[in-house]
């Protein structure tokens, strides 16, 4: 039987942390090295989390706990200003990064690439672990091969700032770079209500319903005479991102270079 | 068994009125009287709708057409502007209305039930003439009782001209009276997109999808802490109008007075 | 301002007692009063339901709990065994009982009611405290009466034992009451492989899926000439029933006598 | 400018067959050179669809309208005994066919491609034109190698006689080829009523539901921890086929040898 992979868990009291740690607490095929969160007291990983106590307690200097317990992989969910910095500590560390960190600037991305190559090892960036969504978006890009017309209709919780969705935009990018260019809808159409048709991407346009309940959902609808093709995908909880993050801790063993997009470790 | 219910169809030649004249042709219940279009040449009605020959030709005189059959019902789909003589001359006639054409004023139909109301007999004005439609909106106004976060998707095919749909809009307007007063959505929401969030209607949201295929379909969506309740009305085709129409004429033969709304026709 | 209503939680270590004692803790209209489950050790129930210590310590005794706190209402999701018994000793003290367990006989419903009356106070059985999923049933009573063609489609997580669900046939029964009677299908059906057109009730269909991430989905499908009509009620968690246990605990204080179905309690 | 393509319809006057012709006599790419159709009276082909007269007249030889008028394509939508006499009698006079009927047997498909080489043509057997569908299929069994939990629901008229549809379980068989083995559900599963899981295949299941107002629906369930992934295909009218089966009489000019199988023209 194979080792379990060695796992530090940085932005362990976040949302997504929280998620990660517990991930690698009950999975045997992965081991938890340390927990790092900021203004942490001497808190167990395990207790933090809802556990049993794991006997690792949750620090604050993620280059300390790299030193110390050199860890196969670091999973870190913070923030756009640590992502960068955390990288390359990782990566000078000889500890392979899995960031679902975003803010990363294209000439950064080479540059850390060139990072992991020198030292031999691989890396992932990645906005989104689902590997449903991937899917889905994978799937929406092909169709609009053959369907021209298509709209996007995504609904997340009611507290969500921003509309359209970072999901529905990245979809909408893919499908416009397989879609004949076509504006639609009827060119004297009249919105009685501003807004009504929805935001305009690239001659189709994107819909963002926000409820109560709702954790995220996308819709892509495709229309042609007499049918319509529908790619839905429905995310209930941040739990559901772990399979994904998983199958990345593992990917990242068997490879060298930064990659940039979950999408590519799925074949 | 009960004599069939003799009807004059106006508007013959439309894309409704030719669904009207195949129901009357078609239905034992039913007897064809007379069919009315603008500038029909000598055409036999069945003929005219794709069925065999029925031996009655389209004629372009209403008044004419009424005076020579004397039916019980006139189920006319014409033209906002003929809507009100058309109707005052039915009942002129002693014919009961079904209007299936728009643009009446409040004024107007107080005028028309007061004389239907002399002659003694019924008749109906209505926008809308599917049963499922109208089961949706009233579902939906329940439901604003208890769920007051909601937003409205429609969708129609992408020739339509307005945004949002007329039914979505009234639909609006039976939530609105239903629901306790509330603007939803994070007040700080931001749209990357213009129209992102669709249109904006007394605190809550409706949008609009428009693309080839889809006839007329609409999804009212409420959401609460960890659950949603939708209620979705299909229509596939106009014929789908049919059954209503055809209650339609059973109920106006028992009523008194106009009638607003086919709702009122079901209990 | 009005006093918070005293609660006390039995079944409170199970999912759902544990939902009730996160609701009651966090709900400034309610107080807990006591916390009742099996073989607790010395246990605060804040911290076993994950909040912060509330001082209130989990106890094994119900019959002690009650005479000692004398709370205003007993919420009890126990087992059936523990269901009558419960249900008379909270009457006995005077406490108002919002049973979510089942297992009632008609007599045994009729025996508590009266035990009610005579000490004046109210009480509710309920095996479902969803307000969406009683409209749901709701509506597609309703609409049964127009729409006899019907079938019902439900979801749940792939580990569920019976198939198909409670909530499923409770809405069959209830369309059942509305609809007219009708064998649904080609006379002449034939199933290629065995079960593909669900379970039989009355003249219609039940299927029952199963996939994991699903926690509860129901949707009922009326068809009829060119259109068709559904009512879809998604629950994401326990926690969303919640809001009904609170509008069962408000209520039941202003009401006498023991009531069958949250649904009554739903104007 | 390109020629365009003359076309033969056999079964002309059936369901599918008289859609062809509309296509064939509105599409400026297509020619109409013959329509046959048995026992067919001196009716023209336009007239016979609903369209203007087109000067061509149904009638019921194959062998002598293709004799007679060399066609450059057949579109054959008649019956599985007509099937393979008529494709050996297009391939015989150099007409590339293009067979909407099914009931080939694989040692007859394999002649036929030995037929369509010696003369140098292309042909298509294809048991379904939608591009839809087949996208939709083609999506299932790229899921179903990420989420082997899968369940599949199919909608079709409440007057059709098989259950499962016939794209259900071509839909099955390829995710089944692409899933890794699993009987999904739990293993002490009980049905209250017989038939409530759905039909069972290779580990899954597949529902099927008949409501009149319904075409063809199908929706392929993708079930995982915190996440659904859904595709779905409506077809709402025979017409939302016709695009497909212009596509295959484009491509038949352009191929050698008898495809089998209208995914293999999509790219």
């Amino acid at each position: 039987m194979s080792q379990a992979i060695r796992v530090a868990v940085a932005g362990a009291s976040g949302r997504m942390g929280r998620e990660v740690v517990k991930l690698v607490l009950t999975d045997p095929d992965l081991e938890l090295a340390a927990a790092i969160a900021r203004s942490a007291g001497p808190v167990d990983a395990g207790r933090m989390v809802g556990l049993e106590e794991c006997g690792i307690y949750v620090t604050a200097d993620l280059g300390q706990a790299l030193a110390e317990t050199r860890p196969d992989v670091l999973v870190d969910f913070t923030t756009p200003q640590a992502a960068m910095p955390n990288t390359e500590l990782a990566i000078q560390y000889g500890v392979r990064p899995v960031m679902g960190t975003t803010g990363f600037t294209p000439e950064q991305i080479a540059e850390l690439d060139k990072q992991c190559r020198e030292k031999g090892i691989g890396g992932l960036i990645a906005p989104n672990f689902s590997i449903g969504a991937i899917l889905m978006m994978r799937f929406a890009a092909q169709a609009a091969k053959y369907f021209p017309h298509v709209e996007i209709i995504e609904a997340h919780g009611d507290q969500k700032l921003d509309a359209p969705s970072g999901t529905s935009i990245k979809t909408a990018e893919l499908i416009a770079q397989n879609r004949q260019e076509l504006k639609q809808g009827n060119p004297n159409e009249h919105e009685i209500l501003e807004g009504a048709r929805g935001g305009y991407y690239n001659g189709f346009r994107i819909h963002s319903v926000r409820l109560p309940g709702v954790f995220a959902q996308q819709e892509v609808m495709f229309g042609a005479f007499g049918q319509s093709l529908k790619i839905r995908h429905d995310s209930y909880e941040r739990a559901g991102y772990m399979p994904g993050v998983k199958v990345a801790v593992q990917k990242v063993m068997e490879t060298t270079g930064m990659v940039y997009g979950f999408e590519h470790f799925l074949d």
